[in-house]
């Protein structure tokens, strides 16, 4: 099928109608649709992972020939151990989240038979366009019928194979339910993206899943709101008080747990006082997993006459770059942070950070819950962790089921955004016919008082 | 002053530093900093009203050789009764309002000795971008420090007289309180708004407040989320059900009260089986006001029989552009909605209002609590009132202290924008070492287990 700007339109348009009725179900109804949509998903899991090993063999020819990125390969096989257990699991997790919508968050009398309530409501209609990763597809549309939103899912070339399936199974069960059919629409074709991207008066925010690339076109190419992040440029600061377990346990698991992921770690900043005794045993406990570090002079002084020429080889010359770049690889930039006098030395970390990183999740190491209080206040992103991993920074592991995605924006939703990030209130005002003019100077008076939520 | 891109990066580098310092303020500094703000302004306000007249003079000249709109003029003048004081006693509100920084809205457990937290804090640094209306700067720069947030505030030429004289007060008042001096900035140039739009980096928030065209030009000029609305295109549906003296005055309000103020009354839909008892003593009502009525056939033709000369000159015949226009003068547009069995008639009620009301404020008049009901949860609109004016959308109305504006956008915050608007939260996660790799198959457990938040 060739998308022309009038049937993006169309998409739309079917995606609108059906956001109304979605956002009319009840949660019951809501709920029943996911334990469908779970059972198909469950039931055909064979013939899933049969489509997505089609596209794990295109896509290991991709990078074999240079055209297609590491990274996105490694994100695209549904087979790796736990992985498709882990997103039926998150089906059935989204669906026994509390319900998000028509929680009521403010009551007010505002006068006598005049009362003000706000509620929670649905978004309308969601764009999600991803790269690989086809186990998004199963955690979106969870979401979105949780949330009672309409999705339109735009998926890349290099997960076709598992796309149309996994949308075959989705559409069957969603019929069986009440979730009206276009609720969760599913397009597969190269020159959607634009004239989908087209539509702001039907699309109310736009979800990009993917590349660096991709995010940065989708915002540069849209006025709908684009929820995401462009890079996971993740940093930690090692106080000069740091416990070296700690710092050694955290930096490792930061750096080396999954280094294709937006929450591993690429910039280490190291107190100058600790280059001595915590520093070596990070390094090598890195080096240890194969990653190479990007040194400054101080941090690369302090190692290289105990290593022996293996180990030396995995040390470089950082340059001013490597502190902007989000490697997702075994790659480590490292500077020191020179000692200075009261909390100069964590504002330097902090300035650095705060100039630096993407705003996704920075860590510090130290002992001093002061030290990681100020840390934490002053560092301006959507997670700031003390003596933990940066890897946490994730919807499942934060307990919410399963997540759209990881926000940087600094509006709306921040980090990983599950279903109140899906969410948004309406203000609902019931009187029994009055009048704003009435409440001008010696007219009546506001109450303003607080009523109880339930 | 001539602002260049590089000023623009100035003040937006030293706004984004104030930023920081800000963040970290307690609330008995930015309070005391309110209270000193209030107390220039009131030992100001001769100097100041004396400015404003001056703008109000010039814009009087605008008006008359029609360089100027109405509706801005209207807006200019601070010596209305009761604004000024309205203004100052905002600030106090504000002052007053629980602190919106560093709530805790989610604590989890997430396994022993790992705990994660959501914590509120300031979005940063915004742009307010307005036109008239100069009383805007004192309830910006109020909830800018109240919610820790740095603000540049661009004033349009109109306001010029008032804004140089409130900025001189604002500063020096400021200048003894512990807020820096760069957290509030107040930039008045005509070139201005480009340079500053392009500093995506460094501003979070664009807030334009005034005219259609304003809004739009930020819209489609910056890559910064935009909070506002472009239009208050309000809708009320009169349900066949209605009572006579509610619908009247809820009428004659909406669309009297205030004209040229986004949220009065645009679109009147009358149900068929009213048009003959209740729609012509509202349609007397307004025209006894001086509301030009522009009706379909069904609403003409209901009226024209009992009508003298001059009542029918203030009848015209709607155009189909009449149902999409903000009028913001003592115009109406009225549209006949058929009855039909079942919910029909409200569906189409509610069809029209979805398809062309800008999703600010609409309100349903009707006996039914559940016809207010199904309005209510299917109106896709940031405020949805039962039997109530539409000029109850307003911060203060609603008890917010005072408002930001007014956002028609569907997600961060909806309808008028108060001190919640103005914030955010980030995730602080806290661990004696944690990594993330020990909790995959076969590892340790999550606990996820949910904390009281105090």
């Amino acid at each position: 099928m060739s998308l022309t700007e009038s049937s993006a339109f169309e998409i739309a348009s079917a995606a609108s109608l059906a956001s109304r009725r979605l956002a009319i179900l009840s949660n019951a109804e809501r709920n029943e649709a996911l334990t469908t949509l779970y059972q198909g998903l469950s039931e055909n899991k064979d013939a899933i992972l049969a489509a997505n090993a089609r596209d794990v063999a295109n896509a290991r020819h991709g990078t074999e020939n240079g055209s297609l990125s590491h990274s996105i390969f490694k994100r695209l096989d549904l087979s790796k151990p736990g992985k498709y257990d882990d997103m039926l699991q998150g089906i059935l997790s989204v669906r026994d989240l509390k319900d998000p919508i028509g929680n009521v968050t403010l009551r007010t009398l505002l006068d006598d038979d005049l009362t003000l309530e706000r509620v929670s409501c649905p978004i309308g209609v969601l764009l999600i366009i991803f790269e690989a990763r086809p186990e998004v597809i199963a955690n979106i549309a969870a979401l979105s019928i949780k949330s009672g939103n309409a999705a339109i899912l735009k998926g890349g070339k290099e997960s076709t194979e598992s796309f149309v399936e996994i949308s075959r199974v989705i559409c069957e069960a969603l019929s069986h339910t009440a979730v009206p059919k276009s609720a969760i629409q599913l397009v597969q074709t190269r020159d959607a993206v634009s004239s989908l991207l087209a539509q702001e008066d039907l699309i109310d925010l736009v979800i990009p899943r993917g590349s660096n690339e991709l995010v940065r076109f989708v915002k540069d190419n849209t006025k709908i709101p684009v929820l995401g992040h462009a890079d996971g440029l993740c940093s930690a600061y090692i106080h000069h008080d740091a416990d070296v377990d700690i710092a050694v346990k955290v930096i490792v698991d930061s750096k080396t747990d999954y280094p294709a992921a937006c929450n591993s770690l690429e910039t280490l900043l190291v107190h100058e006082n600790v280059l001595r005794d915590i520093w070596p045993g990070i390094a090598e406990a890195l080096m240890a997993k194969g990653v190479t570090l990007k040194c400054d002079e101080a941090s690369k002084a302090a190692l290289v006459n105990t290593l022996d020429a293996a180990r030396r080889s995995l040390i470089v010359d950082a340059v001013d770059s490597d502190y902007d770049t989000e490697f997702l690889d075994l790659i480590l930039a490292v500077k020191t942070i020179p000692a200075s006098p009261a909390y100069s030395d964590v504002e330097a970390a902090i300035t650095h950070i705060n100039t630096h990183s993407s705003k996704h999740t920075d860590i510090i190491i130290t002992e001093s819950r002061n030290t990681a209080d100020y840390f934490m206040s002053s560092i301006n992103s959507a997670g700031v962790f003390w003596n933990a991993s940066t890897r946490f920074a994730d919807g499942m592991r934060y307990g919410f089921g399963t997540e759209v995605g990881i926000s940087t924006n600094k509006i709306h939703s921040r980090g990983p955004v599950g279903l109140d990030g899906l969410t948004i209130y309406k203000y609902l005002v019931r009187g029994v016919g009055h009048g704003a003019g009435d409440y001008f100077d010696g007219g009546k008076q506001w109450k303003h008082e607080a009523l109880p939520l339930n």
